[in-house]
């Protein structure tokens, strides 16, 4: 099985490259090769099968980061919320451009590669108030919801016309990111928990009863590589699905920290910021999804084995790689 | 008010030019200027006000198109829905990076204008079962409607953005279009009213019993105005509306042809075509539109007057053009 990961240099596609090299296997078909692919090359984890990296821009995507014979394509490269807020043009021409040229990569192979790509939560609104079942419209607040939303409708035709086979999967919030903040708006739902276990002051811009629908680096994985290996027939013409993530609060955030490091939560510090405010207040906090279940996406784990499973996971590398000791 | 068509060498772009040509208004407001950009520069109606037309690709719009000073954009130009299922890039070059130079040329105005864009029923699949509300999903089962669906998107978010005003109307199929069969899906439902009344023999590819949701040139035309002047302000981020079509089946045309032309029915063949019916069949035959009408947007006239309307608009034009005397 040929893999490639567009985005394979961010967050989720290290992530996915680690779980390849560990296993070796997807959906129990052995791995043969891997392909990373991000603006600048990848490093590449040590595998038990060759792995290449590759540097380019996704809107002008070179041939070799989805080579002939490619099985299963992670197309997660983006330009997060906030970015794609402040630069129209570049959210566009990566967002959905970017989508266009996996499609025209797709198009080129002799046999239409598996899919997967990583959709979002803030393609929905309605804000606070809102828990919406798998049917709803998506009626995106912000521009990169807007091209995510416009760009699982690409991937969906292009699976209709079979230049693909695609999966689109909306992600909750990943929370614990690991090492700095950065562009996303959501950045703070992680650095609530990251910064405190770091011994680090952080801030808090929205009200503790502020309600959020998350999901761990852990479980995105695996659903990611669930979406890779499952079988599409049941899907028909709506590739999209809404995987079951966590509808929780800042509190009890703050809380499941405080269970795993008492005193850290003492670390958030509230300061309100109507920017950040505004974005994360028009997606939906709560889902009630019955179809990616039903189609094998695994529940999610408790919210305290989120904040755990970070301390395991990348506590260590986030010291390391931000010169913490 | 300045107003420009792109499309304006179309169908409906012509309706709304004629029409702005015989009332100088928009909305109760003069119209001072109006600028006409197709493929091909289109024909200047005759109007109390100056007519600019301009040929060209909508994908490459250039300034003149939507010159400074613009008040309204009627965004009409298209790759209709065979056509686009035909040439995937074309249909992608012009329904879908067509609406990105739209957005682009707004965005240099220094006023937003307001932006009517012609979505389409084709953009919802459910098939001849479906009657669906304003909230329903598109879930499109072809490309024009996909790349509908992603631009109406785009516009949505280019007017939360503050580049324009947009409103995009899901347009009902249009009956009866005068004029040659085209490579619309939808040609049919014209022909088997339009050909008879010229006295030609005519193919039908569904059953009588297949239902479609229609609207009339006049009030297609009508909702078009309407939308180009009407207060958005309730509108919020969801700038989309299913107005009020009819939704009636092909028996139920052939009985308003015979009721205007006794005898023209027996000029239609049965000839089943299953790459039409294919496409025309996903098309919900059904909306139960409540914010559309809500908004202003006048309820449908009778088949009958529909039938008549064609006699009276169209027929004559259509038989001089065909050469048919
Ligand atoms: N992390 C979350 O909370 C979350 C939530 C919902 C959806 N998602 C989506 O999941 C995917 C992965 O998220 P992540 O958290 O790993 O984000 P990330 O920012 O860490 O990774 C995205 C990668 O895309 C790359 N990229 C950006 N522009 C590019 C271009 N022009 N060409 C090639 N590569 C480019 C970046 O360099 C980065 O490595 C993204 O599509 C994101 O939108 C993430
Ligand atoms: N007529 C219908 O039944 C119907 C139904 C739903 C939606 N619509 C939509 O309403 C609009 C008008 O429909 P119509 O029936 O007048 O269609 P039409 O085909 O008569 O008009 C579309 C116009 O767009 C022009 N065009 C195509 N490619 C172009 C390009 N690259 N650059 C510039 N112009 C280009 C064509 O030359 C044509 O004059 C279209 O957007 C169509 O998709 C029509």
């Amino acid at each position: 099985m040929r893999i490639s990961i567009l985005g394979g240099g961010g967050f989720l596609g290290r992530k996915v490259a680690s779980r390849l090299a560990a296993d070796g296997t997807l959906g129990g078909t052995p791995v043969t090769s891997l392909t990373l692919f991000d603006l600048a090359a990848p490093p590449a984890p040590s595998a038990p099968f060759p792995v290449a990296t590759l540097g380019g821009d996704i809107a002008a995507l070179p041939a070799a980061a989805i080579p002939e014979g490619t099985d299963v394509v992670f197309h997660l490269a983006a330009v997060v919320s906030a970015a794609a807020e402040a630069d129209y043009d570049l959210g566009r021409r990566v967002n959905l451009h970017g989508t266009d040229a996996v499609i025209d990569a797709c198009r080129r192979l002799a046999r239409p590669p598996r899919v997967v790509f990583t959709s979002s939560v803030a393609s929905f609104s309605g804000g606070q108030g809102a828990l919406l079942d798998d049917d709803a419209r998506q009626v995106p607040a912000n521009s990169y919801g807007t091209q995510k939303a416009a760009a699982e409708m690409l991937l969906a035709d292009a699976s209709r016309r079979g230049f693909m086979d695609a999966v689109s999967l909306r992600l909750p919030t990943i929370i614990v990111r690991p090492g700095r903040p950065n562009k996303a708006a959501s950045s703070f739902f992680s650095a609530i928990v990251r910064e405190p276990l770091l011994g680090l002051e952080t801030e808090l811009p929205v009200p503790d009863a502020f309600a959020v629908w998350v999901a761990s680096p852990r479980r995105a994985t695996e659903w990611l590589l669930h979406a890779a290996a499952m079988d599409t027939a049941p899907m028909g013409l709506d590739r999209s699905l809404t995987p079951p993530g966590l509808s929780v609060t800042v509190g009890e955030i703050l809380t499941a920290l405080e269970q795993v490091k008492p005193g850290a939560a003492a670390l958030v510090r509230r300061v309100a910021d109507p920017a950040i405010a505004a974005i994360v207040g028009g997606w939906p906090p709560g889902f009630r999804p019955v179809r990616a279940p039903a189609l094998g996406f695994a529940r999610h784990e408790p919210l305290v084995d989120v904040v755990r499973a970070f301390a395991a996971d990348d506590l260590d590398a986030t010291r390391r790689e931000r010169g913490l000791g």
